[in-house]
């Protein structure tokens, strides 16, 4: 006896690169803003969230009465679980984003240091501009996150010649050394050149690089912010950035995206970019292979990878 | 018996940071524009060149007949041996860029694959527009460069999930693999998604990158130069660049800088700085370090270092 997975993609294009289906598995379209394509709603037993904007369509979930699984494409899940409701397992693509995610972090901090950015607008006029800019070599960088991304950040900054503290959520150690607790944060901020942000949102992480830790930093040190909006008090950063005091090159904002009058969007201090830290091509063979393992798991009735809520698993 | 030398400084400031002197060595500032401060032209034994512009004053050089050492400030030396003349020595200042002139190539590729260019524009409309681009993980890369920032691009690659290609001017080998002679580079282009340009120029590297090169890498392939201009056919480039069919980021251009109408200035596919690789902070502590060991070795009679001419050395 076989049992049948009826699993929604977002798009048709998700579907065709997954194929072939394994068996027990029975895909549909469903974007989670019109009907799913083809079936109701109560047919369906797991989705997987696009990857844009999942965040605005997650009030659908609860259309589906016999939900039993969810796999978000990106590595953040916040407000998934809760809009799944307990029955359902979810599923995070932790590990997908990681490569596009820790270059995007890199490229930021050295296009901020050393005023890609304000080529590029001098770029628009044609205007040669040469200037002696921080180099990211001699740094001190403070990293907030070690799964994941964090760890695949640390190990492309280890040969820029810089030294690197890293900040979890509790004192502990790995195997490269030493990771210092989130309480210690605004201490260590005061010896730092750069602080990169990189950790999952929740109730620990929200606004943890606050005012006080903005303020610890010294005069023009850059913030980086390649996780998520919240993890950063936005009122506290853009009163130092458009004071001239610190930097910052953020991947993702809050609220998101910021409004049009948002006044970081023409502070030359603030570098942004469209929350396309893992929005690349490395993610394209990389989800694939994820999404066609989980669903092989699912039909298997073996237990997915990457669950956040276990649900019926 | 001590020898004195007379040495030249283009600036009070550098003068200032190379203090104190060693026994031997009488110092005096000259812009190589106006007249060397308090000096005649003949007094002069050994001049510093200045670090910005140097290749629009080596000229001056003519006027001191008693020339006997140049040094440079850059890792380049092209037209220095020719204006000091076969009776002067020249040093160039090879190692004290590589670490600023190889971030500024990472910075360069991820910006301008991730599209972190486009986002300045748009940021200057508050347009928050996530597209999908290439990342750098995945990439195949072709460093046509070897010497001292060469390397250490490739150092700085090697943890972003890249393939690295290296060419020298012959085919040998080193303690990390392969090297392919520049006669190769047609062939190897097909192949790759970067070509990185990171050669001295001479006359085997003036337009080593040329159209046929340009035309054998695939569609979409991105052409970084942080060497020198007149080693990639800018005429070329400008067509590929210009037809959308090749992508590039630039940092030395031919001639330099660009005149205010030329094409590429106004082309977003083009990503143009000017001149940075190695004026940012990293500079100052490395040049200090080896102006002092380089008047000390006058002073003591020995051969300095980092000679490209030996004049009486």
């Amino acid at each position: 006896m076989q049992t049948v997975w009826t699993v929604t993609f977002p798009d048709r294009d998700l579907l065709a690169r997954v194929q072939p289906l394994p068996a027990g598995i029975e895909a549909s379209v469903w974007d989670l803003r019109s009907g799913p394509e083809g079936i109701a709603l109560d047919a369906i037993d797991a989705v997987i969230l696009p990857y844009i904007d999942a965040s605005a369509v997650l009030g659908s979930l609860s259309k589906t009465p016999n939900l039993k699984f969810v796999q978000t494409q990106s590595t953040g899940f916040d407000g998934v679980p809760e809009a799944a409701g307990p029955e359902a397992a979810v599923a995070s693509a932790s590990g997908v984003h990681a490569a596009a995610t820790a270059e995007l972090a890199i490229g930021l901090m050295i296009a901020k240091l050393r005023g890609i950015d304000q080529a590029v607008r001098d770029q628009q006029t044609g205007n040669w501009q040469p200037q002696r800019r921080s180099s990211l070599a001699d740094r001190k960088v403070l990293l907030v996150g070690v799964g994941g991304i964090g760890n695949e950040i640390a190990k492309r900054l280890e040969p820029f010649e810089v030294a690197i503290t890293r900040v979890g959520s509790s004192a502990r150690g790995d195997s490269t050394g030493r990771i210092h607790a989130s309480s210690e944060l605004a201490a260590l901020a005061q010896s730092h050149d750069i602080l990169v942000a990189v950790t999952p949102l929740n109730e620990h992480t929200h606004r943890l690089v606050d005012a006080s830790v903005l303020a610890a930093l010294p005069d023009g040190a850059l913030v980086v912010n390649v996780g998520r909006g919240p993890v950063v008090d936005t009122a506290a950063l853009t009163a130092e950035v458009l004071s001239g005091r610190l930097h910052c090159a953020l991947d993702v904002v809050d609220p998101e995206p910021f409004p049009a009058n948002h006044p970081l969007w023409s502070s030359p201090n603030a570098l942004i970019t469209p929350h396309i830290g893992g929005n690349a091509s490395a993610f394209e063979p990389r989800i694939v292979k994820l999404l066609a393992s989980q669903l092989k798991a699912l039909a298997s009735g073996d237990r997915p990878a990457n669950l956040v809520q276990s649900g019926p698993f």
